[in-house]
């Protein structure tokens, strides 16, 4: 007997049809004697709708009224999954974040889990119910909700995984695991086996959409196995496991991209030393979330500078410069036209020739590189948008990932 | 200043553009210095979607699961409303029954409410924040979420009312007001003014759908002062007052009618004194409702017993009566195209002449009464149900109400 939190995200509970054929995979862990939690999204498309009508009201301000609009569409699916398991006579029980509770901070839009309290679920076990648990939602200790920010489910499922000790968390999506690269831009990507957190981590924060990158961080932290399948194939998924429990080793994992950023230039910033740091001060004090930087060698006190943000926020960058008299330059260059190419894998801690791979294969392709960025197992490049998914078929080949 | 509940049904929250028009009402009782608590419902078509979900899945069974669900609809409403009230500059906090909370009974699908705490929102006047609660919800001592029935928020408002004392109730509804009979039947229908609460329920429980039944009930036990006006229409509404408050006192206020009812005949049932009480116990096992009952002379131990029930439910009746070896009778007559006319008002208690002007009326229509039933201020008949609307028509005339 095991204890296995299943999470279904929301293209799995879409309809009847679909929480029909979850209810079956819940009673299948059911009957060969698992303890089992079940975690569920809203029904696809609700969330959807529900922040389009806070939109509608508030704009993009994110205030505790919106998450209470947000969170009801997970109440809707915990209380119809737990019906469509009595219908295969499994006894079940909806729990939402408030009757648990999933404590968080009070964070409008994206709270982050401060604490899960195992009692309810272990209480629904010991009756020999399955608790079937709002994911996305939390309440904070002053008693009001909250959520968790996009695909914040997979994060509740992590979560409660580690709060009730669980052998396993199955995330049940609507692709059959990670790939090497999107399989709808590179035809020859691959399903990976095994994937470590960090790189799972990497993948996720550059723009694979399988996890939600918060609960990559705490499957790490507190060392969850995290299993990654499909809610419509029955085939072996993709297993995120620790560094050392890596059965075979590879060196790059997976290729991936985003386009979601736009690239500034500031030409010749005055008093470049004194005014970087007022620059990423201002940016921080208007609460804009800076990506790749580059600077170029300072020439007499003044130096380009360059750094991405999503492409949303450039209006709120302009601004907050403009605000600023001490930070001067003379042209601010915007070009919203371009993608981030990333290479992922443990290898390049231990590979040199890894990195340069990329750059040489690039510029055989004619692909100019506007930034780099390196961490210990991924490196990014800046080039522009409309030769990005010809880079990624031509590195997925590049870096053996075409073959078997 | 005064204390007032406002309530607002789901055709008055339909979409953003309700909601914001909904809003500038809710400020112009702030403006005028009120402590205003909003009650607001699941935007217009939500909760039939929700149980629509959830009969698919569980068919007509009422369990808590199937509340969880059709909860879901008011939580999205009161953080919307509070966003749009945030918009025109009064600040607001949405409530859900379980942060209030609003205890009730445990019963799936229609629980009756027991207790509200008035703390929470008594706390948000002291801080000078509009409540906005959503209502239909309920939440039961074992922390679990219950649904009040179709129509509940109604409920949820008139009790809020009672439980802060507040000075008014005001229920803002898609009509302008209580008619005197459905304006889509009777064209000379008119709105009144004022009615009483013992005459508002009769005309609840005869069909006139705008007020919950236990709404009415509510407001009459705790002498809550309620007003049915429109959303759309900046006119006076109808005042639900007590029957010693009247200022222009009628002798009949309403007719209404609903054909959501079958007509039964039991032929010659055999035992008749026994069996009679045989057959309402086997019908209260099965949890049965019955409307009208009427039983002819007794000849020989035999009778001819006759009873309302709702139509769907007819299928459950003659099973419950076939399942009882000592119920015996000849034959089962069944007529699903029946109607029943109510006409109700105070004065039926001191005039006697005013029941039977309803019965020569519709006589002198050749229209045959299958059925009457009487209370202190109602008269109930039974007829065909294609004569229905013409019935209606004939008494409004009839009884003085078409004249302004």
């Amino acid at each position: 007997m095991a204890r296995i939190v299943q999470k279904f995200g929301g293209t799995s509970v879409a309809d009847i049809a679909c929480l029909e054929a979850v209810s079956l995979k819940v009673k299948r862990e059911v009957d060969a004697g698992h303890e089992v939690a079940v975690v569920v999204s809203a029904m696809a498309g609700v969330t959807n709708q529900l922040v389009g009508y806070a939109q509608a009201l508030a704009g993009n301000t994110l205030t505790p009224e919106y998450d209470v609009v947000a969170a009801a569409g997970e109440q809707v699916t915990s209380g119809l999954l737990a019906l469509a398991l009595h219908q295969v006579g499994v006894p079940a029980c909806s729990l939402l974040a408030w009757q648990i509770p999933i404590l968080t901070d009070s964070i409008p839009g994206s709270a982050s889990i401060q604490r899960i309290n195992p009692y309810r679920v272990e209480e629904c076990w010991r009756q020999g119910i399955v608790p079937v648990i709002a994911g996305f939602q939390g309440l904070t200790i002053h008693g009001r909700l909250t959520t968790l920010g996009r695909g914040g489910s997979d994060t509740t499922a992590v979560a409660l995984a580690a709060a009730v000790r669980a052998q396993r968390c199955d995330i049940y999506t609507d692709v059959t695991g990670v790939y090497t690269a999107d399989p709808r831009i590179v035809p020859k990507a691959r399903k990976l086996k095994e994937i470590t957190y960090e790189e799972m981590f990497e993948l996720s924060a550059q723009g694979a959409k399988v996890l939600q990158m918060r609960s990559v961080e705490t499957a790490m932290n507190d060392q969850v196995r995290v299993r990654v399948l499909s809610s419509f194939h029955d085939e072996p998924g993709t297993e995120i496991v620790p560094e050392k429990m890596l059965k075979n080793p590879i060196h790059v994992s997976g290729i991936t991209y985003k386009r979601s950023e736009a690239r500034l230039t500031l030409k010749n910033v005055h008093h470049e030393s004194q005014a970087i740091a007022d620059i990423f001060d201002a940016l921080a004090e208007a609460d804009i979330q800076i990506d790749m930087i580059v600077q170029n060698v300072s020439l007499n006190g003044c130096a380009d500078l360059t750094f991405t943000v999503l492409k949303g926020e450039v209006p709120r960058v302009v601004d907050a410069l403009q605000a600023k008299e001490n930070i001067i330059y003379d042209d601010l260059v915007l070009d919203p036209n371009v993608a981030k190419i990333t290479v992922v894998g443990v290898g390049l801690q231990q590979r040199l020739g890894i990195a340069s791979l990329m750059f040489r294969t690039l510029a055989n392709m004619g692909i100019g590189l506007q930034v780099i960025s390196c961490s210990a197992i991924k490196v990014s490049v800046l080039v522009n948008e409309s030769r990005a998914e010809d880079a990624v078929r031509i590195l997925h080949n590049a870096y053996g990932l075409d073959k078997e």
